[in-house]
């Protein structure tokens, strides 16, 4: 069975040598000192490593069941969501008036990277419950926010997000779930909504469902939904429950992974729903929570390739086969261990040189959001709006890939279930779909993002890359990553170019390039990320340090990255270049 | 639920557009004209879609079972197996003296790709009884062949290839296995194999193992390694069916996918099993069969593409979401299909350009397979001999791809069991793995095959390209073909001149870059199949024929795939010239 154990170190490393988080003024960094998140993240570490990851496969074997209205979690994920809520990891990020710690979300992002690698079925059960907290908060009233945040913030009360319908995904404005207003004030919900994470379990007093529907006599498509509270059990004046309301869970969907997370068709009955927000404006309510939910989902998908790496590099030391051709590498044994062999070599340097690239990225993004958060800093806005997309397709997309690797290094036993690195991949690729399928990322990239604020996030990108890049490239060292990112960045805006030059006469010369535009400016910002990496390396090391070999690794694996993972911008950019003729060139019925 | 419809003119326009089979003066390839392989490939389509395709989702969700010995295959196994077996499916490039058609290699491959497209799982019975039946032919006795090929041809008695163990997979000279010889010339056999697919069933009256094991006192490692035929039940001197022998499955393993495919554990305990071929040159043996078997396993991958791709474009087609951003396409309804979405063209582009490229590498490489077997043709033999690993490896890293692709343009719908979608990616992914994982594909191209008979095979393949590009150049309309191929060409001669160069003093500078290599070797081949496609699509359109739009789609097609595809050839190159320093910076604890 896989293991995992806690990143603490290249947590800390990104946190305090990267970013410098107790230096920055943001609101509450100041608090981020080394000690206090070593202390912080060595106890979530413990959390995962000891109590999650042990379940994932439990979860992922035993799956959830629905008998007569209830659903059943898997073994031993109700003691183990006792223990979560008792270490008070669901507020991280939360108020303290509503119970959380007030830390920033970057901290949060950094304890959800643990949380999601060692069971990311589970961890969605808060994670769901974050996001509909986070929308309260946003949106609610006072009276909302008394009601529902004390317990969401604390998960004795989970949280859902209602949006998909059977016909519809991505497009929302033919969303057929009706709000019908009453006197009172309340609405009554009717309509079928699919694929709920976490839509119904017993691990929670009351599940709070934040529901998009539509007001009759309201605007057509997009513009005339709005979003609802819709408790499990209506919550009583003086906060204790009352009736169950008319929302229940019609059926379970089988999954090809995250089979620990009951996934709900959750069916609206004249169920009571409370306005959150403005009415018809449910979309831009969802909308305000879009990049930290995208973030998380990023992360997911990085996170199931942090694990299933460590476990590909347990299993690579360990198997004996074959031997090395530059010579026996463990002569006393029958065979070398496949660490030995340059393809192996490659598969894993792949992967953690993603991975710690990735890692970097999401922080990074955090803690754009925490300036425009906690500082209203807008250019941070601005950025972390450009970047989101990125941070969710790219990650995703690559993190599946990486896991799919990691299973490659078990040869056959990466196939057989009892390993457990099938999970890894299964599990991720779930997060290439959800929270808007990367093909959708990549139009928002193209399509929204690159024009938005008149284009002048995007430039402030280009023009901070190449600032670095100035700034970096007489320092000692650095030159074998300055090089390849201002080759790379250069790529990037050729890109850039193109669209701007092709896209106004033809969307379609742009958007038939969108995902391969996300991708290479994935990569750039991966590579940025290792260049700022290999700078606090190399200060590091100036200090001759004990644990020289910790900053040694991290410019060897940003080496890799640099000449082995960057260059893949001049594919993109080929593709690009190419337009969307042999893209569009068939009819329908050519296919 | 997913459909499948047998793909006929197109592999048609393969056989006979492109690789003019019944011109060909191979044996036998003259019988293969248009209208009689255009009767077998309908005949089996018929199966394929009305019996084997419905049962597919039946396998994966029921999977086999194991009770006191006895494994259960899915419901409705065992009643089309009789079906495929009553058409005489099984035996089509056997001799006729065994019961076969003697058909041509190629036309069994074509076959082929149906069979698996709709079934894997349960093509999987018949598949291994084929590789070993061609082991028996090859390798036995004229008495083994009388006693065993019969029934195996018309499967009767079904097949297996028992290699790996627990502790060994690819290194088999690490193999415990042994094999006591007796006084009647026989062997007793005891030992553990995993691994094996179709090791037990109820499916037929006897399964012929074919095991490898070690002899005792015979040389160390794989030099001591012999095959042995082990019947699970003793076939008498009449014929008739003897005593149990002592092979037993002792567990199913759960896996990935191919559910409907039992997966055993074998155990060994005295079995019987008599010397196939020579003793201690077993592995020898096994080789003889391995260009046959990858190439099968490379179909796979493709055959799973093919299946996904198609319910892909269903999907794309059906599905209502969004609008077309240069125009309305679907003003009736509320939405435009998902096919008017430049991402997702470039999806189905990606899927349709690499399967039907694919589809043509595969025939090309099994009309070689019957030259060297059918004509005696050395230079065939030694092409297909270079060409077996990227068969193999890189077709089914990138039919995995694809099946991931066509999943992901089924949004949510695509990670949710019952539409089908995840099983194709499930499926997929074992043919990475079985078969020698496709790193030991690269490693067998980059370290042995290049360097075959003086690189004799590569130059020709080189000389192959050069002289076809030189041929078609002014041909009309082949430009947008002549030119990518010409440049991939060169990258892939500038890698292998890198190799040269470097491999020479350290190994692992042509190591590190074998999966690169193989990929681009890839992408060239099926860039060439696109050259020759164009070539014979032009030639037709020439004669304006009833179905011109055949033709153009397939010039569009492969125009997409020169444009998109072939250029990842420079990445590749980049990578591979990046050398071997990165790849092994890391001590093992550095990981």
């Amino acid at each position: 069975m896989p293991s995992y154990t806690a990143p603490v170190k290249d947590l800390q490393f990104v946190l305090h040598e990267v970013l410098k988080a107790s230096a920055s003024d943001i609101s509450g960094y100041s608090e981020l000192e080394p000690d206090f998140t070593a202390a912080v993240l060595e106890e979530a570490g413990k959390i995962c490593s000891d109590v999650l990851a042990p379940l994932n496969a439990v979860g992922d074997k035993e799956g959830c069941s629905l008998e007569n209205g209830v659903v059943r979690v898997p073994t031993g994920f109700k003691e183990a969501f006792d223990q979560v809520r008792e270490g008070g990891w669901t507020g991280l990020d939360m108020p303290e008036e509503y119970g959380g710690q007030n830390m920033p979300y970057v901290l949060g992002t950094a304890v959800g990277e643990m949380f999601s690698a060692s069971n990311q079925a589970f961890t969605m059960y808060q994670g769901l419950t974050h996001g509909a907290a986070s929308a309260i908060l946003a949106h609610g009233t006072d009276a909302q926010k008394e009601t529902f945040l004390p317990k969401m913030v604390s998960c004795e009360w989970t949280g859902t997000m209602n949006l998909t319908e059977p016909h519809c995904g991505t497009d929302l404005g033919l969303m057929r779930t009706k709000a019908e207003p009453q006197d009172d004030g309340s609405f009554k919900l009717s309509g079928q909504k699919i694929f709920i994470s976490s839509g119904e379990h017993e691990m929670a007093d009351n599940i709070i469902h934040l529901v998009l529907a539509k007001i009759p006599g309201g605007p057509d498509g997009i513009k005339g939904v709005s979003l609802f509270i819709v408790p499990k059990f209506i919550v009583n004046e003086d906060g204790s429950l009352g009736a169950r309301n008319g929302v229940s869970c019609g059926a379970l969907e089988e999954k090809m992974g995250i089979h620990g997370n009951s996934t709900c068709v959750m069916n609206y009955d004249e169920a009571t729903g409370y306005l959150l927000g403005t009415e018809h404006k449910g979309m831009r309510a969802m909308f305000t929570m879009m990049n930290e939910a995208r973030i998380g989902v990023g992360m997911q998908g990085v996170a199931q390739a942090e694990a299933a790496y460590q476990n590909a590099v347990v299993y690579a030391k360990d198997r004996l086969q074959g031997r090395d051709v530059t010579g026996v590498k463990n002569p006393d044994g029958p065979a070398d261990p496949l660490i030995v062999h340059p393809d192996v070599r490659r598969m894993l340097m792949d992967q953690k040189s993603f991975v710690e690239g990735a890692r970097a990225f999401i922080l990074w993004g955090s803690s754009l959001i925490d300036a425009a958060h906690r500082a209203n800093d807008k250019d941070a806005d601005g950025l972390i709006s450009l970047m989101t997309p990125v941070i969710k397709g790219f990650l995703t997309d690559v993190g599946y890939a990486m896991t799919v690797e990691a299973q490659q290094v078990y040869g056959g036993h990466g196939y057989i279930e009892e390993w457990g690195m099938s999970q890894f991949t299964r599990d991720a690729r779930i997060a290439m779909i959800y929270e808007g399928a990367n093909g959708v990322q990549a139009l928002d990239l193209v399509g929204r993002k690159l024009a938005q604020d008149g284009g002048k996030h995007v430039m402030a990108f280009f023009e901070m890359i190449k600032s670095y890049c100035a700034e970096q490239k007489d320092v000692e060292g650095m030159e074998p990553f300055i090089e390849p990112l201002k080759k790379a960045s250069k790529d990037l805006q050729a890109a850039g170019m193109f669209f701007m030059q092709n896209g106004m006469k033809n969307p379609n010369a742009a958007l038939a390039g969108s995902t391969d535009f996300m991708h290479m400016m994935g990569h750039v910002c991966l590579g940025l990320m290792w260049a700022r990496m290999a700078r606090a390396s190399l200060d590091a090391l100036a200090s001759s340090p004990a644990d020289a070999a910790f900053y040694e690794t991290k410019l060897a694996t940003g080496r890799y990255y640099m000449a082995r993972r960057l260059p893949a911008t001049a594919l993109h950019l080929a593709r690009i270049e190419s337009g969307a003729d042999t893209v569009m060139a068939l009819s329908e019925d050519q296919f």
